[in-house]
C-alpha cells in the first residue's frame, strides 16, 4: 500500500495527535496495557525483574524496509519481528516494547492502523505489551524506530563472543529468501533461542541480519577461521528461484542478501554432536544444520572450504 | 553546523558501517560501556535492578528538532536530555540509554562526531552508559531516536494522574523561552524530580513540553478546571525579547511556545504550602512558583483566571 493520502481528510493530520494517540491504542487493542504500565505518561512502567535485562532497537524506514508493493500490516509485523529476532540472538524472552514514529503528516490513517494491527498481532503472539513511544512529524518519510526490553530468564545471556577453535558451527532454517519476501515473512526463534542459552555445550549465538558471509566473523574467535563446506549451506528454495534470474548462484544469495533473521550458534567441539542434534529435533521443527566448524588460521586458505572473502553481505550506508 | 558533506571522503559513508561503529565507540568514551553491557552485540545487557523499570523514547529530527543554525553538539545534548527530562517527569533516575540513528550516507563525518560528543558530555554528566543502538540509512534526512531507561528508586512513580480538587499547582523554572535557545540549553530537573518523588504531599507530575496551557491538561482531575493567574505564571526574559518583535505577548509565548523541559506538578491542598516552599528553597536553587489550584468544574470560566482555551500549545502534526 502507498503509505500517504492524496486527499488530506485521509492522512493523520486530519486527526491530530490527541485523536491519533486514542486511536493507535485502539489498533493495539489487548496490546496496550492500562495506566501507569502503558501509552500516556511522561515513561512507560515495567514491573521490576530479578533478571539481568537486554535491549534492543531496530527500525523500519520507508524505502529501506519496506515499499509500496508491502502491506502496512507486513511491516509492523516486520519491526517488531526484526525486534523479537534479536532477543531470541541472545537467548533471551520478550518484555515489553516502545515504538517512536517519526511520519509525513500525510501518511494515510489507514496505513497507520494497518501498520499497528500488524504489529499487534505480533505482540499479541509473543506476549509483548506495546508501552510506550513517541510521535514526531518528518517531512517526506517514514522511520518506525521499536525498542524492545526483554531480559534473560536462564541468568546465561548468549553473546557473539565465546566460541573456540574446534566448535561447530550451526544454523536454523534456510538462508538467501529475503528478495522473495523473506525479509517480512520470516519467524523470529524465540523458542530456539531461549532453549540454546540452557544448553551448556552453546557457547555463542547470532541471528543473520547482513548475511552469513558478513555475520560470521562477528562468531569468529580471534587466530580462527570458519570454515564452511559450501554444499552444507542450506540455500532456500527462493534463493534458487532468484539465481534463475538474477544473474548470481543460489549460494550468492543465501550468503550475502541478509534479512535472514535465523540463529547462527557455535557448539563446543567437544560435545556429542549426534546426540545434541536428536535433542534439537525431539524438541523443535526447524531445521538446523551444522555448516562447519572453527580452525585455527594457518598460511593459506585451506582446499576445500568457502572462501568468504569473495562475499561481502549487506552495507547499510551505501552512498 | 550543516549536517550533510559536499565531498563523498568527508561523509560517513567514505567510513563504512564497520569502522563508523568503532568511530562512535571511541566518540563516546567511557560512556561506552565494556561487552556484553554495551555496543556490539544483537542486545545490551544492563543488570538487574529491584525497582521498577521506566522506559521513555524522543528523537531528533533534521528541521524539526535541530536546524543548520545548531552546532552537532547542542543537537546530540538536547537528544539526551529530551529523554532525561522524561525521567525527572516520573521520579526517576536513569540507567541506561540506546541510540538509533537513520541517515543520509551524505552526512559529514565531522557533523556525527560533534553530535556523539555532545551526547557522551551529558550522558557522563548524568551516568547513563550508552550501552547500544542501530545504523540505518535514511536517504535525504537524520533522525536521531534515544530510548533512555530508567527506574524508580522510591518505590513510588509519579503520574501524571492523582492530582485532585484544590491541589494547587507548581512549575519549576521559567516558561516561554524555547524559540530564543532554550529548547536545546536547558537543564532536565532530574535531581527535583527524584526529590518530589519522596514528597508524600506532591499526588501528580509531568514535564511541560508541550506548552503550559496543552499541558496542563494532562494533569487535571476530571471534573475540575485548573485556575491559573496571569501574574503568577513565570515568564522568561528570552519570551519578553522575543515579544517586542513577534508579535504576541510575552505570556503568549509562556504558555504556547513548548519545549520547556520544566516540571509541571500538584501538591495537596491540605498540605502546608509555605513550609513545603520553604523545603524547596533549602534543597534547590531552581525557581519554583505556585501558579494556580485545581477547582471544582461550575457554570461558566470563574473570573480572573486564565482562559487557558484561547492556547493551543504545541501541535506535532500539522500538515
Amino acid at each position: 500500500m502507498h503509505p500517504f493520502a492524496s486527499r488530506p481528510a485521509d492522512s493523520v493530520s486530519a486527526l491530530g495527535e490527541t485523536r491519533l494517540i486514542e486511536a493507535i491504542r485502539g489498533w493495539l487493542g489487548p496490546s496496550s496495557p492500562h495506566h501507569p504500565f502503558g501509552i500516556g505518561d511522561d515513561c512507560a512502567v515495567i514491573p521490576a525483574s530479578r533478571h539481568r535485562q537486554l535491549v534492543t532497537v531496530d527500525p523500519v524506514i520507508y524505502r529501506e524496509h519496506f515499499d509500496d508493493t508491502m502491506s502496512a500490516r507486513a511491516t509492523g509485523a516486520k519491526l517488531i519481528k526484526r525486534n523479537l529476532s534479536d532477543v531470541a540472538a541472545m537467548g533471551g524472552r520478550p518484555r515489553a516494547a516502545v515504538v517512536a514514529l517519526a511520519l509525513d503528516p500525510r501518511v494515510k490513517t489507514a496505513w497507520l492502523a494497518g501498520f499497528y494491527q500488524g504489529l499487534a498481532a505480533l505482540a499479541r503472539r509473543y506476549q509483548v505489551p506495546v508501552v510506550g513511544g513517541d510521535i514526531s512529524s518528518l517531512a517526506g518519510g517514514i522511520v518506525a524506530t521499536l525498542t524492545l526490553i526483554g531480559e534473560a530468564p536462564h541468568g546465561r545471556v548468549l553473546t557473539r563472543k565465546g566460541a573456540r577453535p574446534g566448535d561447530r558451527i550451526y544454523v536454523t532454517g534456510t538462508l538467501g529468501g529475503s528478495l522473495r519476501g523473506h525479509h517480512w515473512r520470516f519467524t523470529p526463534r524465540l523458542a530456539e533461542g531461549a532453549w540454546l542459552a540452557g544448553e551448556s555445550s552453546v557457547r555463542a549465538l547470532m541471528d543473520v541480519s547482513d548475511g552469513l558471509a558478513r555475520d560470521i566473523h562477528a562468531l569468529t574467535p580471534a587466530g580462527t577461521l570458519p570454515l564452511l563446506t559450501a554444499t552444507n549451506i542450506p540455500v532456500s528454495a527462493a534463493a534458487r528461484t532468484l539465481a534463475r534470474t538474477s544473474g548470481r548462484t543460489p549460494l550468492q544469495h543465501a550468503l550475502g542478501d541478509g534479512e535472514d533473521y535465523e540463529l547462527l550458534f557455535a557448539v563446543s567441539g567437544r560435545a556429542d554432536a549426534a546426540a545434541f542434534e536428536a535433542k534439537w529435533r525431539r524438541r523443535f521443527r526447524t531445521r538446523l544444520t551444522c555448516i562447519g566448524h572453527f580452525a585455527r588460521k594457518s598460511g593459506s586458505h585451506p582446499e576445500g572450504y568457502l572462501d568468504l572473502t569473495a562475499h561481502h553481505g549487506f552495507e547499510h550506508l551505501k552512498a
